[in-house]
């Protein structure tokens, strides 16, 4: 399966669209907002204030709240630093970047209010469609780039088929404590050659000493095979095997050739990719543990929750692979519960990675 | 009514959608080519072929067909040009415009063939929404622009409600002959103020000497109200007022109140206003008459498919005023036979004005 033909968050403004139920990724976006504002002050300090036009991306921005949140941090921060050193404000030129299936009319609509916000100054909004696994900006363009929880899915699923055509990962759709070790190696070599691809990108589209803001979902443990890096997938992979086990609804074939295109990194194994590719040196790097569920909730009722928003950026897959039919079931019924029942036994945290990383000077 | 809220193609790429029913657009752009080519071997005679990247936008580039001809025509020019100076290709940014209620989701699909031919070469599409009645684009960006078959439209409907609300222009919907000259100079005077605009936003947009293609629906005649200005919009008006007369299909005030933010200008207005407004200088201006009829068709059966064409592209302004309930009468029923009655009677011509114009070096 091509990540890039079937992945896109839930299109619309409806009650489960990607636009309404993000609100994990808007908060990691709101959290991210110092990050975003000191690293434009480090930008600017290079210099930066006095050119005419920003180019500014945001990769993988989906459907817009955290895209929005971003955009007016980078604009806020730019105003006051030029109040503070007395000099005119230069044009935004704000590009906005997702793969072919992502829903720009939405996106373009939810952001006329942001135009009317900032109408005094000159920000002109582009739609870039297409991967960030490829070029997408001529040579030497963007100043500042942002990715907010895009980078950790992959460009492909591993291959996790034998030679002989036999599936490599029965029973599982990601990493599991208990599946081998190949699905580890295959997991790690796809995000380490699309993660590689992604730097070289960037690389050669940054300006010397422009910035990247970098969030993705990872895990603290090195293990990639620890609980903390795929509570969804695995909730996910359990309520589909439930559904194997109860008969009829899903082929047990279907679940063991389901594998996601997705992977949560170490810090360590993101260092050192980007160490390895040579274009961007790691200013910053905080690993953020943002808490899933909220003081004395209902962990039953977080997990209906925790579901619906699942089904927004997981649902394009899973329905790909098993059919719309079996959509309902799996995310309103069976995943809630098990979502619940896990949250019962504890609070589960979230982990993003957080990195601000500067284009090296050849 | 505000143009830019309500007007859009018709989305999608099904039977009835403007990429499928837009020959007539479709068959200019493909006239067009010749100038576009020679067009751009003018701008790289300025130099510009030494960039290292050419900025190139489609101002109101709907959903693609014609946009794809547009963009590969220059590529191809560049390539030629190239080839024969011995010099390397530049990079391309291609920024694709329309209003925000144009289908870019179905544009972008529809663009990934294209994206696929030029891989060789860096090409960089970008989505630009929004009207080009205002600033789209950075400062000193634009390198060649093409808008085609977009600058007729207003940016709103001219003011035809007299002081005490009532209508000036009852039972027509845009200039005809029989209508009050205050509608004729109504329709100018928005155009005068939206063209003007369209320039002086360009004129900022584009590096000096920077070219910009323009074709648009206009008229041989200098009196706005001769026939040959307005064929779609009489035949239309007139099937409206069929189904005033005809009783309880539309009432009559929202004939009275219907006027479409259209306007089909002579040479000589175009003329006056770019030289009044002083950024650009025309370079050459053609008028081409394109027969709407081919040889040997039955008037009645191109009736049926030109008011097919014609919902695609004034149907959304038309439902958002007359409701969709009456949509398929009208165009369905009433257009097809008052536009194949008329072409019984003899041929029809499509009027365009083709320009090249080029930045002045202040």
């Amino acid at each position: 399966m091509d990540g890039k033909e079937v992945l896109f968050m839930s299109k619309g403004d409806g009650e489960h669209s990607y636009a309404q139920t993000s609100t994990f990724t808007q908060k990691v976006a709101s959290l991210a907002k110092p990050t975003i504002a000191s690293t434009v002050d480090s930008l600017l300090e290079e210099g930066f204030f006095l050119c005419e036009l920003l180019n500014v991306a945001d990769l993988g921005c989906a459907l817009g709240p955290s895209t929005e949140t971003f955009m007016s941090t980078v604009i806020e921060s730019v105003q006051k630093k030029c109040a503070h050193s007395n000099c005119s404000m230069p044009e935004f030129q704000l590009y906005l970047d997702d793969l072919l299936g992502n829903d720009f009319n939405t996106l373009f609509k939810s952001l006329s209010n942001f135009s009317q916000n900032y109408e005094s100054l000159s920000c002109c909004i582009m739609g870039a469609p297409g991967s960030f696994h490829r070029r997408l900006f001529p040579r030497n363009c963007l100043h500042l780039a942002n990715s907010s929880y895009g980078v950790h899915w992959l460009s492909q699923v591993p291959n996790l088929m034998s030679e002989e055509g036999f599936p490599l990962n029965k029973g599982r759709i990601y990493i599991s404590k208990t599946n081998p070790s190949v699905a580890k190696e295959a997991y790690l070599a796809q995000f380490r050659a699309d993660f590689s691809t992604f730097w070289k990108c960037r690389g050669e589209e940054m300006v010397d000493n422009g910035r990247l803001v970098l969030i993705l979902n990872g895990r603290e443990d090195k293990d990639s095979a620890s609980t903390d890096g795929y509570f969804f997938w695995e909730k996910l992979g359990e309520a589909i095997a439930d559904l194997v086990s109860e008969g009829g609804f899903v082929k047990e074939d279907k679940l063991d050739t389901l594998n996601v295109p997705y992977h949560t990194a170490s810090s360590e194994e993101v260092r050192s990719i980007v160490d390895e590719e040579g274009s961007f040196e790691i200013e910053y790097l905080e690993i953020m543990g943002i808490d899933r569920t909220l003081p004395d909730e209902d962990p039953h009722s977080r997990g209906r929750k925790m579901a619906k928003d699942a089904r927004s950026f997981t649902g394009s897959i899973i329905s790909y692979h098993l059919g719309e039919g079996i959509m309902d079931k799996l995310y309103g019924e069976k995943l809630p519960i098990i979502i619940g029942d896990d949250l019962a036994k504890g609070r589960r945290k979230g982990i993003s990675l957080v990195l601000v990383l500067k284009k090296h000077v050849p």
